[in-house]
């Protein structure tokens, strides 16, 4: 039975995904939630997720995909590998999976299916494009359409971050009126420390980068 | 390093995919086989798929992707499931995991990329199509610009099965010399029967229908 008015939320409890989820719950009447786990480096962020969705009362499914890291080692999923502090000016950073969302995405595809739902919301952005291919909307539309030839089925793929940086999902959480939440209990951190983080790896700088700009414009 | 010459083949020990196993080893100098474990019924599959790759001389990997078969089950990983002796009219056959053909296709492509190699050969057709849309030529060319977009990188998806029927594939087997191989070491029969399998099931009887056609054809 296809459930029109109920969207999968791809959720890791970041800062990003966070703010989609409350988006999808604005938007639909159910929600659900899918946090994938591969060899992370911080179980912490899966709790964190899990608590995360408790609060706003989605049910929450854990799917292991640990099968990708093996196939493509990098700095997230092996801990020889030493996180870069800044991005290689060359090359992708060496936290990239190759093809992460796109393993992301069509699991939760699946799994969406299997449910009867047929909204699928992520939280990739190419506003603050980190140099992934697989955040472009190009590919999120590519993708849309292979899933729906895979299976014989209408999915929509919602990016609702698609065009924000990070300054504009401050101010998005904001306007869902979990600011504070998102601010004090999501973990974007590479290092593995939650809300304003280490404050030195490339996520932490981005997070301050777009906070303390959007509390600049939302005090004046 | 890009491997020109190199390709990695989708293999399951079945009549489709060891015919195609050879024909990737006329085309490329380099060939390596990926086969997918999902819990189905029948381990057997898996070990007639290593004895093939070995007398091959083609290095094989395991992939286990049974988290697929627990987001979608069927018959095919689901013992409880009865297998449906025909397909029914006016649905997929019961063995169908929705977009199954698509999650071996990206981990193959990510397998693949992390070995250079560019190339991937997949036994899908569309001539005796059975209902699955995964196996048809608009989702394969769908799936590879989805690929080269989520990875920026230039797949190339070959599907040299792609308008042949059963009869047709045999033929293919025994220009690449290696219709007795197929004949008595493959195992297609969804029973788990190697070789001319239980006979009755679904897959049985179309691989019986090709062989007897093409034997008529090859000995008038």
């Amino acid at each position: 039975m296809i459930q029109q008015d109920a969207a999968l939320v791809c959720f890791s409890g970041g800062q990003d995904s966070t703010t989609c989820l409350f988006w999808a719950k604005k938007h639909f009447s159910r929600v659900e939630a899918v946090c994938f786990t591969y060899g992370q480096k911080h179980s912490l962020e899966i709790e964190i997720a899990r608590t995360i969705a408790g609060q706003a009362n989605v049910p929450f499914h854990l799917l292991d995909v640990s099968l990708l890291g093996q196939l493509a080692p990098n700095s997230l999923t092996d801990p020889s590998i030493r996180m870069d502090e800044d991005k290689p000016a060359d090359s992708y950073p060496n936290t990239f999976v190759p093809g992460r969302n796109m393993v992301f995405l069509t699991f939760a595809a699946v799994m969406a299916r299997n449910k009867g739902i047929f909204h699928l919301v992520t939280g990739v952005s190419e506003a603050d494009y980190s140099g992934y291919p697989d955040c472009r909307d190009t590919f999120i539309r590519s993708l849309n359409v292979t899933l729906n030839l895979a299976m014989d089925e209408q999915f929509v793929l919602h990016t609702p971050l698609m065009n924000r940086d990070k300054k504009a999902v401050w101010q998005l959480s904001d306007e869902l009126e979990v600011f504070d939440l998102v601010r004090n209990q999501t973990l974007t951190c590479y290092n593995g420390i939650p809300a304003d983080g280490c404050g030195s790896c490339p996520a932490c700088k981005l997070r301050k980068e777009g906070l303390d700009s959007y509390l600049e414009t939302k005090n004046k």
